[in-house]
């Protein structure tokens, strides 16, 4: 059976791990350091930087397919090991699209796919002509390395908006902004797709955010329209196959309601790996994102995405601002008394506020019951109290 | 999060460990070869023999829990390893029932369960007497180191069984027989059960064998009568409380039709960890059989029994008489092409005749649609080729 190497320690690596052993794989992983996420389970790991060739080139031999848990692997490397033959799934040539915010609304916008207005910002001039355009509905970003609400501003005056864009520029991070999109919720559409071109498209999830974070995803999304959840999942289908995605493609979405009540779908970000809003799956679909991911980056055929319960919901257990001191064996013992039914997912991690350091998943028949469980089950794995 | 320390190298060993990665526990194990199916992926292995105290002791180190996938270690170390304050989930107390089936005989009839008529055989002469009583059906058994279908024997006349009893009993086996059941099917009755005395049932399987292995397991057992399967939850639900056993324990059960028609059960064999009948639990319930392992044995509450699926099938994948030479690779992927409900599990195992190399998990609707996917995709597996 094939190896696969995966490059990044994290937690979306360390789910990857679990199914790869279950489909009899071979995995290894390169990770910066040995108490990583993912470092502690993968039996077979490379220590080593993903920005060192050296590294990479390590990690990889004898691997069927190469694959990430981050879009972070400069990309002159990834097309130096696909010259070497190297059979890197996605490839540099659609990663870009994840990578660079800015080629992505291009490429989104070239192919028809809604997209907000955007503009580049060469200068403050730049900045001043869209506040006007968008009626200072302002969203600045920086085009790469932005995450979880990093690298995105909304200044409220343009005096502030010039300010900002003056100090970036100067620090020499390249911007662009968009119009601020007023929104009902976030959906997220998610699809596999394999070299050979076929295509799977999840239920699309409801996706809510706390400060920038994705913090509960259900699926599929409460009353979203049938014909709004085609359209998001065929967007999705269309977008990765017009990149050339190969693996877990996330295609997280904005759904604006217009003054008639109708549904407006816009293109919000792309992420080429599995995908927080795609934990869900790991419970509530017969295939994981984490499952066809690795099938995808085979070119293995791809898995079922039935649903096994009319609704799964996730909640992240992100660090508290304070560590609430009981032992997380404790805690997830109080959980598991309370709520048999809530699966969780921990990853390893020591206490940070604010730090992805697992999630529950709950499936049930009812969006409301089974989003009440899963936050409370939650709350607790990071409070330690019931609310 | 706790060090649960697992003894044996065996797929329950691998499947124990997928989820103790997603529990966030910390897994070790003692593995009798780096090669073995367990110590392929654990990412903390400790190479030794579980026939050596010091090897038992060195795994140990640090862990909340000790257990096993499989019931062989020396009852002497355990209890010596408790007698030190290490927490040994089962105990050997327990154990005993799982390891000796005549004791197993014995007490089983001290609690009223249902066994069919059983002797110890000391001499040629118990033997004779056995096989009037029981009019021919004789059933010969060693009481220890029997599994799937070894350690048992049918003679079919009394010279036969004669010669087979002074045999082994030269031989030094210990030996005892119970009478030749003539049962309609066999059903798979498993409950975890924690220090607490929790207990969850699942619900029965009816578990088809092939030469006296495990080969398919249909859940729930199609036109189980509810009062029956009630009868068998029941049942399993005793045997854990009044042996004490932790962890997860499989009674194995025949179904015998009366002439009246009606049910009637009979206890089979016992199993303390989790069993191939109820491999199905890993797609096709909330909590797989492997989760509710680490919980029992770690004394967390159980979680979750329900199903997921009106009904699941597992289906093994037993190495063929003749290699069939096709790379496993290209077995799986014929049959992901053709089944994308397909589960498939993979034990890293290479090719030997009726090995246990993998099997396949199938969700579905309806037993008899069920079965045939998943048979037809094991059968892949196994031969690649399609029937």
């Amino acid at each position: 059976m094939p190896r696969v190497a995966v490059i990044g320690d994290g937690q979306l690596a360390r789910m990857m791990h679990t199914e790869a052993i279950e489909l009899g794989l071979q995995p290894r992983v390169l990770a910066g350091a040995p108490d990583a996420s993912a470092a502690q389970v993968f039996g077979d790991v490379q220590l080593g930087d993903y920005t060192n060739f050296d590294d990479l080139h390590a990690t990889i031999q004898g691997a069927s397919a190469i694959t990430f848990d981050h879009e972070h692997v400069p990309n002159e490397f990834l097309q130096r090991l696909l010259d070497e033959g190297y059979n890197v799934e996605p490839r540099p040539q659609a990663l870009i699209y994840a990578q660079d915010k800015l080629e992505q609304r291009m490429k989104l916008k070239e192919l028809g796919a809604p997209v907000p207005p955007f503009a580049k910002f060469d200068s403050v001039e730049d900045a001043r002509e869209f506040w006007e355009l968008v009626d200072g509905r302002v969203c600045v970003k920086a085009t790469r390395g932005g995450y979880d609400g990093h690298g995105v501003w909304f200044p409220e005056t343009l005096q502030e908006c010039e300010q900002l864009v003056t100090d970036l520029l100067e620090k020499g991070v390249v911007l662009y902004a968009e119009e601020k999109v007023q929104f009902a919720r976030e959906l997220s559409a998610m699809v596999a797709r394999n070299r050979d071109g076929e295509v799977k498209a999840w239920p699309v999830a409801e996706s809510r955010q706390a400060d920038g974070v994705c913090h509960i995803a259900i699926a599929p999304a409460p009353e979203l329209p049938a014909a709004v959840a085609k359209q998001c999942r065929d967007l999705a289908t269309k977008i990765a196959t017009k990149l050339d995605v190969t693996g877990v493609l996330a295609v997280e979405l904005f759904e604006c309601i217009g003054e008639d009540g109708a549904s407006k779908i816009l293109v919000n970000e792309l992420a080429m790996r599995p995908h927080n809003t795609g934990h869900w799956t790991q419970d509530g679909c017969v295939t994981s994102q984490f499952e066809q991911h690795l099938r995808a980056v085979l070119n293995w055929p791809l898995g079922s995405v039935d649903t096994l319960e009319p609704v799964t919901v996730m909640v992240n257990t992100l660090g508290a601002e304070e560590d609430p001191q009981m032992p997380m064996e404790q805690r997830v013992i109080e959980v598991m008394r309370r709520y048999p039914e809530a699966k969780v997912h921990l990853y390893g991690k020591s206490w940070r506020p604010g730090r992805k350091m697992g999630h529950v998943n709950v499936t049930g028949y009812d969006a409301t019951s089974t989003l009440a469980i899963a936050q409370h089950a939650a709350h607790f794995i990071v409070h330690a109290n019931w609310y």
